[in-house]
């Protein structure tokens, strides 16, 4: 008998661990009230949307089942009740910002395959780790370069950075547990805090950039593109990559001030590693190019969607990975997934008017302040609301829209409302161990107490606030942005 | 360092087999031909999209590199060129057809890793198989019942039934080399052909089979329903599936008339499978739920699509396969890829007038004949056509639209110019043993040499025309399909 015939014992009459019954209940109970007691100003066929909307964003967090299963009922759903016709149910499928995500998800397959990635990173330390905080720098630049091409923080920091981060950390144990684990705690809250920072500076470093450009276009007809978007970060990035472990350097000193142990385990790993192999040859050229096509993609005019996969195709005809190896990439499907119908519900509520009738009953008090001030607390509640968030996307897909309209009714000038709320949609997720996919598989690295991680994580919000609103505003303003 | 930073030794740096240089010349050189130099009556802009359309069609034979890497390149060419804009490019990947298409293929797996498809083919044998003739029905009905829910033969035919006849004429060994070899080669030829008449047979049994569905109303507005187009096959079809064993037992006669180590072997395998269990029964239960969805879609008027997807939820819900088992299911994510710019590209090249002025010069001749015989010619010539494809739905993509415009050009009406073009998308497959993805499979079970196999397939071929084009034909009149 054919293998594919064999019953996998351990795939279906295992016995699962039950769902509590509150899982349910918590995503269910919304939805079904928003379903069938609009909310008023609301029309019925607009509340039917929006309640099957809330509960698939509930269902985000609370996770009765996986996001994938949420996101397909909730799609199934939309078309069975008649909410939404076929055609548009499906539409998110299309849509060019979803290819460009999965795309990229499938750079960060070639990334982490070939092992360019932790390259790349043990290069940085090798040559620039010379103390504590060159170390950390060196881990905050590695990130940097990568940022780009791996929207996925769980794929860029979980998989790649937080690795070798602990296998860093690790080297140190020579020197007593004690100093390792300072040492440890220093650079894996390094390695996070900068993690989300490389986030929020470009297009593509993380899954929902691109969504959140598409949304600024359509809700406040401020265009982000590649460089737009960089020109922006830049600045107010470069510095929070600065301060960032230097302030972490202070809050968890490390006791040591040797790092000759990380830069030999540095050395030792790219010894084992070889030289630079064909594939990676390739893929750094091919990866060279695509930044190259994304960034003048004003002058070219082909869409960013394209570039990249233009890219993907050189990827594949150079054999730097095979299209078994994409088929296999289950979190690149799974991302296809879950990312379609939100965007495209995302989409509807937006253009069916639901978002600009519950932004104005919100936020309605926000107007007639000076645009500032209301631009302060907007983007300061749209941080801090992530403690009730585990996805950045799930936030931006139910979030980002209103507090842009509600920014643009309060007279904000439309890039620069849309630039905050972007940036800020990245750097909220440092706040918890929760907050995206990669802070669990940091925070899991045990280097550091629940207490003190949240601890760090509220006066590093405050620290961005200060230096992305603060001071970039001010860049804002010279770079001609309002 | 975590597992999925290890460089892949086995991925990339091996040294891959070079792909000949004439694979790439057959699929460019026609295609950059028919790109520069517009075939006469078309104009420049459509002439783009057909000899991209054309390479990628060629590319699914010649196969210089994977089907997936064909399309997306085919698709990314699109968009660079800008012969369609990116929205268009990617519409294919929002076609209901095309998650009508993906969702089956996850029921595939369904039944193949529950184990139920291989249930039923032993329990047809052990019940049914009490003489070489009742066998090869006992292995045709197993096929015929999975039909519905497993649109890719492969799956089916390649991954279940194949597997299970082979064990079965293996079963056989005891009783001498030769006898065992005739009548592998009576079991294997009988349901290698009757893979193709189930295939036939139901809108959801072949993959294309919806595409096909879409092109006739598009074409010819001729609307095939799931019910619509099972009454056109249910008379010829089951007529086949009788013939055709009782006639493969004259032309490959088995020599044994004793059928015990078959049924004992089937007996066996079911006791080794035990009772049925919990994952099966649910599937049983919601594959029948949703073959109902489908048969009464006209009153209740939910797309089948949707209808399959309320299964694929139910499925995931109660825990037959798992979120995880779909994604790592990389067959069906491998269909989703290169089905749906085939069908994009198809689609534009219909709504463009492409198709129509292509058919016009290649079967303008057939116009004023009697229908009949201008269908009969149709039918047949897309038959034969065949033998140059590998791909049933590469066929369906390239000729369907076409030879369905040149019938209804020479006056067939609409659904009897469609159906037996439809039909013989299918049946046209069991031709060869390279004409579709199983085709390879059975004939890799080496029961029957090449020579025999092709003039075996002739024979039914022949066959296949005079029942479903024939006989099939009176029915079509006696139901009301003209």
């Amino acid at each position: 008998m054919a293998a594919t015939l064999t019953p996998r014992p351990a795939a279906g009459d295992r016995v699962k661990p039950a769902v509590p019954w509150w899982r349910w209940a918590v995503v269910l109970v919304p939805g079904l009230l928003l379903y069938f007691f609009p909310v008023a100003g609301l029309s019925r066929a607009q509340a039917h949307v929006f309640g099957i909307f809330v509960a698939a964003i509930v269902a985000l967090v609370a996770q009765p089942v996986k996001m994938g299963v949420s996101v397909v009922l909730a799609m199934t759903l939309l078309a069975v009740t008649g909410a939404l016709p076929p055609a548009k149910v499906l539409s998110g499928f299309s849509n060019v910002v979803v290819w460009l995500i999965f795309t990229a998800f499938l750079f960060s397959k070639a990334v982490t395959a070939t092992g360019l990635g932790s390259r790349i990173g043990y290069l940085f330390i090798e040559r620039f780790g010379r103390t504590p905080l060159r170390l950390g720098y060196s881990i905050a630049a590695a990130d940097l370069v990568l940022a780009p091409f791996i929207p996925s923080d769980t794929a860029r920091g979980g998989g790649v950075i937080c690795p070798i981060t602990r296998s860093v950390a690790e080297a140190f144990g020579a020197q007593g547990e004690a100093s390792s684990g300072r040492m440890g705690a220093f650079l894996i809250l390094t390695a996070f805090h900068t993690t989300y920072t490389a986030s929020a500076m470009f297009l593509t470093s993380m899954a929902a950039n691109p969504l959140i450009a598409e949304m600024a276009l359509k809700v406040g007809h401020a265009e982000l593109s590649w460089l737009g978007w960089l020109s922006g970060s830049i600045l107010p990035g470069v510095l929070a990559l600065i301060v960032l472990p230097w302030l972490l350097l202070r809050l968890m000193p490390p006791g040591l001030t040797d790092t000759a142990p990380a830069r030999a385990h540095a050395s030792e790993q790219l010894r084992r590693m070889g030289a630079l192999s064909r594939r990676e040859r390739w893929l750094a050229l091919i990866l060279g190019g695509v930044m190259l096509g994304w960034v003048t993609s004003p002058w070219h005019g082909i869409n960013n969607t394209f570039v990249a996969l233009m890219g993907l195709c050189a990827i594949l005809l150079a054999g730097v990975v095979s299209w078994e190896d994409l088929l296999g990439e289950g979190k690149a499907w799974d991302a296809l997934i879950w990312f379609a119908p939100l965007v495209m519900m995302s989409e509807v509520l937006n253009e069916n008017g639901t978002i600009r009738v519950l932004s104005q009953r919100l936020f309605g008090a926000l107007i007639g302040w000076p645009w500032p001030a209301a631009l302060f607390v907007l983007v300061a509640a749209y941080c801090y609301v992530h403690y009730g968030f585990a996805s950045m996307t799930a936030q931006v897909t139910a979030l980002y829209p209103g507090f842009l309209a509600a920014a643009l009714a309060a007279g904000v000038p439309p890039v620069a409302a849309a630039l905050p709320l972007a940036y800020f949609s990245s750097l909220d997720a440092a706040m918890t161990h929760y907050g995206t996919g990669s802070a669990p598989v940091y925070f899991g690295a045990g280097y550091v107490r629940q207490g003190e991680w949240w601890r760090v994580g509220f006066l590093i919000s405050l620290v961005n606030l200060f230096i992305w609103l603060g001071i970039g505003s001010l860049w804002w303003k010279l770079i001609g942005i309002w």
